[in-house]
């Protein structure tokens, strides 16, 4: 490696060059008015809305169980299901293995293989998705996204959630079994729809919303992931602003897809999970709250804690 | 394929000597007073002492939660944790996915693979444990232990669980942090320290057994994973005759391993999965529960519906 | 459990009846001309048709080489190839791993999970197919299947295969570009094809089928898997009698599928595997060698010797 | 989003500095000696010194065949094998398949996960392992390295390897049976074993060189892994000027390892791969070949064409 004289000025001065520009350019950049970060509840939280149940919020949800019923909201994983892209999901169950004993012990286990926290049911962390190169809490995926798992934002962060839970039927309120396609659900159609069913939404709440579009689960696969009716970015505003901690429907991709803006890819999600740590739980099954008018109920999910891990499968469940 | 004619008798005389014997053999058979199926659910049940769990004991539950507090039981899934035999855990962050869009959307997910129902917390389903060829309900594994998933007996069929939780803290109860390795936990410790605790088992109580064991978790999992003190069969009847839906520990099997008489391979799993339709829930932390004195809760699980697996992974919380 | 002394009678005589008829049947089943083991390499041996490469024999291939060209007869592995029922293959990259340097060391590698053996390019070992509960060597699977690998019958004992091949282009015998769906090739088309070629098969060759099938491969993948030309079992019966090592072809079974006996499945490759220890290659592509009229050439193949497994995937190569 | 009239003067003034900066800093880069591509096979080759293998050099190699004798270079892949990092290898069997026809057809296949190019025998290919952000030829692997498969470098470029093949038994020349750990292999070792050999190095081999620390494998796992002898960067330097296509050795790494220059990590394979597009082929079982003094044969390996993959596992063989 020989350099010559002058090319060691010219390195010199583009080094100096590169400082001024770097210093300036953030200066100029953290006069922006969209500043999204450090998220509210401090530059270190890795559990964004999540913080929003408490003790308190507990006890009202618990206080929603009068009846004893419980409603199973996740989809079974099976060969088959709906599958974003080239995920996959396997599941073989080996040859039984055999333990010496008189008592002639025997056992099953299961080989599973997939993108486990983002097939089926889901709930997608906030290391899922990102603006650029920044997540929740303008963390940088070039410092927290390592092969053998997030150091950051991993789902592991989030704990138990056990909170209020109101179902918004958005489908009802349109007079429809199911959404169109593509059917951009607005801020004015939850709030409708709120009204309809004479709920508020509170601070820390689950809010799910039914489309009908999970009609198609496992029905007709081909439409149900080629498109879905779902919420827009401005109806998401309205649930960050209402301060919800999670927000789910029976569609793949709670929001709308594609987006009516054909110049965007998944602004709801960057929207509630990058700027607002709001949590998305997607592919769930609404249809039987739906159809028994179960508008309010205790929500309980608790993520499958893989350490590092984008999203979580599991059923959550609604109680009453 | 050619037959002579007295190879042909004799063929004769072995189907007619067999089918004798079949019948005679399953008579003296049925004639046993140890038969222990079908199961008291009836010949086709798949949920075992899941069906313990009505309304009513959700209420039960429910009227548990004073407090507001929860108290997470699972251990996180992560590189590195004990690990029975040959099986094993893998979580990869793939390259980032990037979508086109002037909103510069960009996603992880995880690859992840391994004997998921059955490492780290697990909860074992009743396709899980047999005796010789037969599992829960006599069904035998030759027709239901299929490939591409139990068709019989999978964990999808169990439900959720929201009920009464009793932590039974023997290790306080025999005076110590934590149990010997291989120390067989009796009927008579169980009733010992439920009496100390004041309290009773019901019909559909979830019980785990507070060892001690757990603090070895990730700290010295050689010992760990080499024995375990646990409950033995007598303690397991006990608790099988107080009709409980799941007995949970904080140690690897649940059952003392290895069992006292050497001869015997995991008879308590046979005792409750097979014979009694009762779970197990493995790996457990309940060290928090036993720190502050929390022996009476609402119990919540939801296993993993992976359609016909044999066990199911996931985080239990303890309510109160 | 409780025997009344009727019942212990009759369990007795239960017994004897049972060992009688056990020990005529046996007798009457040895008189069998079926006697399809044990295999003409003696009782013990896992390699069945691979001990017919000697040095000679691989002298012999050697000697095919004469120009220097390399045609490789596998598949690529991708997302979207043909799949036989539930099978997957996933690969994925993870995130880049960092190694502390002053030079700067990174790298990537892979995460790949699929029925390896039996996926694309396959190679069937001889613990693959069955006849009922025996396989090759009249091995019982109850004895060899073992859920952390085949114990017996394994494919890392078949070892390296180096000798000659012989390309029969059934196809431009029967003057198509690609030969009926489950069009069944006889015996007679493929002595027709040899005498067209000029060519005769000898002990220990592997003998490549070009049906024209392969041209479907990533063109038109449901065609492709549905149904396949190939060999039928007289077919099969002739190139076992003229003791080949492999018989491989451009479709998914090497056999014709479905076959024309439809109370028939994968008769050939019970023929060929459990009665001659005769491998299969799959899958392979022999457009190349078709095209340029290169029938004889060295064949070179090394199953992965994955421990226990029940096939290979890989790339075979002819040299010319 | 408001920016102030002085903010959006600073970004305007700070990109035109980063302009600058980037053209110069160009400039001063592209003037260094230690340009490294584009490659001597043009800035879109992919298969680096695999396009030493010419028909003139295989039918060089073929001439190497004289007895007829195979000797299999690759290990078995196997539960426990030696692993680096937290890679995993998992092979299970899952129940037997039964297919429908009265000729009782059943079949296994088996359910392998892992880093499958990176575990085991392993072939590196040149999209492994990388100088900062740059691979072979400059690629930088924001580029290529992508979610579902390398785009560029993947290991499906490489083709089939059928070459002359060297053993450099070091060991020997040394004389010892195991070099130390950590022990770093010269180019005057190389020059000397190569001279009591009496052969000497062309363009297109593969040379391999034998340690000695192979017979660790499966005995010492532990001691195995920790370090091991092997090239330095001069001896590569040595290797890459006499234009070899591979170099493998009978240790995990081909280098030394720990490197002696404790500021570097993996040095030789920067300067095989990256810099001058040479593969490595690693865990080799050199042992048979040094026992009966075989130094010269025909090296035969396919890479198993996993498309986008970093590396290829499987057994490479030589022919004499």
């Amino acid at each position: 490696m020989i350099f010559s004289k002058q090319r060691a000025w010219l390195a010199v001065v583009s080094v100096a060059l590169m400082i001024s520009a770097f210093v300036l350019g953030r200066a100029a950049l953290q006069g922006q008015a969209d500043r999204w970060y450090p998220s509210r509840w401090g530059a270190n939280d890795q559990r964004g809305a999540a913080n929003r149940i408490t003790p308190a919020k507990i006890l009202e949800a618990k206080n929603l169980i009068t009846r004893g019923t419980i409603y199973p909201l996740g989809r079974v994983y099976e060969a088959g299901m709906p599958m974003f892209g080239t995920r996959h999901y396997s599941l073989r169950i080996p040859q039984a293995f055999k333990i010496s004993g008189t008592n002639q012990p025997i056992y099953h286990d299961e080989l599973v293989s997939g993108e486990l926290g983002q097939i089926g049911t889901q709930f997608d962390g906030l290391g899922h998705f990102g603006i650029g190169d920044l997540f929740y809490n303008g963390n940088n995926r070039a410092n927290f996204a390592q092969p053998e798992g997030l150091t950051k934002l991993g789902i592991e962060n989030v704990g138990p959630l056990f909170t209020r839970g109101v179902l918004i039927d958005v489908a009802r309120y349109k007079g429809v079994a199911q959404l169109q396609p593509s059917y951009e659900i607005t801020a004015a159609d939850l709030r409708g729809a709120l009204q309809r069913q004479n709920l508020a939404i509170r601070a820390g709440d689950v809010v799910l919303i039914h489309t009908g579009w999970g009609t198609l689960w496992m029905k007709d696969n081909a439409k149900y992931g080629q498109t879905c009716p779902g919420i827009g970015v401005a109806a998401a505003q309205f649930l960050a602003d209402a301060e919800v901690t999670v927000v789910g429907a029976d569609n793949w991709s709670v929001e709308v897809n594609p987006n009516p803006n054909a110049s965007l890819g998944g602004p709801v999600h960057q929207l509630l999970l990058a700027r607002n740590g709001i949590y998305l739980h997607e592919n769930l099954n609404t249809a039987d709250l739906a159809r028994d008018n179960v508008y309010e109920f205790a929500y309980v999910f608790v993520p499958l804690p893989l350490k590092g891990a984008t999203g979580s499968p599991g059923s959550p469940i609604a109680i009453r």
